[in-house]
């Protein structure tokens, strides 16, 4: 397959995966963001700001260069471009982030923020993470404080990611998580794996 | 676009939002109504009453003069006909207006009627009502005590959006939550965003 | 329009009620019961035993005759027909019954079977209770200990109708709620609205 | 039907519920297994390792023989193939087994570890399962700490199903939870019984 056909399907994966996201209300008032890395040195395909992420159709994605200049695609880029480059850049070998608000997520990152960090361990499904081959697994979820200076917030997220090498994402606090993965597929997995343990660990420490 | 088709596109906008609030089960039996501004002085479209709102087409809504007279359309008009008015009158931008019941602005809604106003803080969410560009930012939603009375209760909701300007909704103790916009993607993203805060409140609070 | 084509466009409006229940899973492991009166005196139309009921189609509803024969259609009726009849004839306005077992009316009817009563008061959506034109009502929701003797089954229940004649449904202890309405859109207003106020209820008692 | 239909259609079944499963989120990030029990003696058609089992199709299932070779079909066997091995011998009934993760069977295989069982009574939903006719009754549903050694969970199981041969399902801690029944019917209507029962229990112990 040619890396433009390769692309072409990683980006119809993103837009069946951020569908999916929004059925199961992960990214509400148009909010979350998605991305895969394109071709060409440093460019991204990145989900335009303010788009029903629900309804996004390739066509609607933004390609992105180096400088962050749009380079096709019509729109405004998620503010949260510089974000995803960060993540492209610590991570080579990620090709798609996605980045979502659910309850489960935010009340997690509210409860963990001080600490900085929350973990997840002992459970099977860790095993759906790349790299992970047994329950007994501690994954460490960095919490990062929210900012709108978004030169403060790419640099926490670069010394989060560069503390936590083997983390499969991020959580900003009351500003949802951000996962990646190798394709959109791996993502994806990430996502539904670490979305499912925040909602194990979420109604035990805000039940009873 | 003639005002008449704009009006249209917006009518059927209102049809496809009340039909996903029906899926998310946000207009149990029969409540919920939902209006756009006509384009006449003081004329609005709303949802009968006792309608399903989750089967709502165009053809169902009735068309309400400055008297409240059905215009056009068969059926009764909602008793909450006035309150839309309310809302129309003190926020001359709103196009649209959205109330719907849900589990979490019930429990919401008791809980905060004897302070009167319950606060929204420090979400990232918050940037999709419009107006508010950072997390840090307080969203104070007026809650009233309910009443049969419905001349007293719009002039309990005159009195709170005039204290609250800068509001997006106002919930009504045990009777839902009215939220509305410029247009009705406005409304909604509002509505989504505000239910959803609604419910990561309720769930610090309810242990639930 | 004809009783033959009244009674069939209530069965399948039954069947619609059924099918939506299921994709609630309100109906879980082919539990649940749904009945329609018949035109003939004493005859009514159920579900079978057995049968996923959100599969359900008008063939396979049973005609049981006033000695409890099967009169038409395939299969066994539900065990709880009897209870059905005792429904049908306390209340002759009735015109449609559902049964359904949800997690909210499970946890609610084991908290309240001592008490033998559960109170719901104050909501806005007592209103689209039939009879009920306020939110300062009270509903009375009786609750009954679970019996294999439906014998005696049928006699509580139709004590707790006869001590409850307003109340718009009944809880059976770990198994289910019974409600009735006119028709079966009436049947399905109530079951919406209470099962909204049992998971309020429930999220009240349940959590903190 | 010929036992060749006979599979075939007990296959498609399989997928179907696979899908459900999947819709339901109870096989998040390609976790989960299905099988059935093949024509041939100790011959088993099972999911494949790492496959999105909401989109599992009759044609993905590998069929795999008495030493644990692939017979037909592409792809790795679930490493959890000897586990449904352990239930297909201890239950000679057993035509069909399905092993989910819910956040419910999460939470409550974590809290009940320690005392190896967890007992579901009372409930008229027990009746759905097999050789149950009353809703007094006391379910033991086996808890076992989980590991990566695959041949001492086996053990493990087996020596579970030996202790409660009259019980319908097995929880292993943080693992999911195994269920199985005559046919892929059965194995459904227990797994729905017995995962909404895992969620009332689950909100009586954790408050949500």
């Amino acid at each position: 397959m040619t890396a433009q056909a390769q692309i072409a399907k990683e980006i119809a994966a993103l837009c069946e995966t951020a569908r999916w996201c929004a059925a199961q209300r992960w990214v509400p008032a148009t909010s979350g963001n998605f991305s895969v890395r394109g071709s060409a040195a440093e460019r991204i395909f990145i989900s335009p700001s303010g788009l029903d992420k629900g309804a996004m159709k390739p066509a609607d994605l933004l390609e992105i260069d180096a400088s962050g200049k749009v380079v096709s695609g019509k729109g405004k880029p998620s503010a949260e471009t510089d974000l995803h480059r960060v993540i492209y850049r610590i991570h080579p070998e990620a090709g798609a982030i996605l980045h979502v608000h659910t309850v489960w997520n935010t009340l997690l990152s509210e409860r963990f923020v001080k600490q900085g960090e929350l973990h997840l361990e002992g459970y099977e499904l860790l095993k759906a993470l790349d790299g992970v081959g047994t329950h007994e697994y501690r994954e460490h979820v960095r919490v990062l404080a929210n900012t709108q200076d978004y030169e403060e917030l790419a640099a926490r997220l670069d010394e989060a990611l560069r503390l936590r090498p083997r983390a499969h994402g991020v959580l900003l606090s009351g500003h949802g998580f951000y996962t990646w993965g190798k394709a959109v597929a791996d993502a994806r997995r990430h996502l539904e794996a670490l979305e499912f343990l925040f909602e194990v660990e979420g109604r035990k420490l805000f039940g009873n």
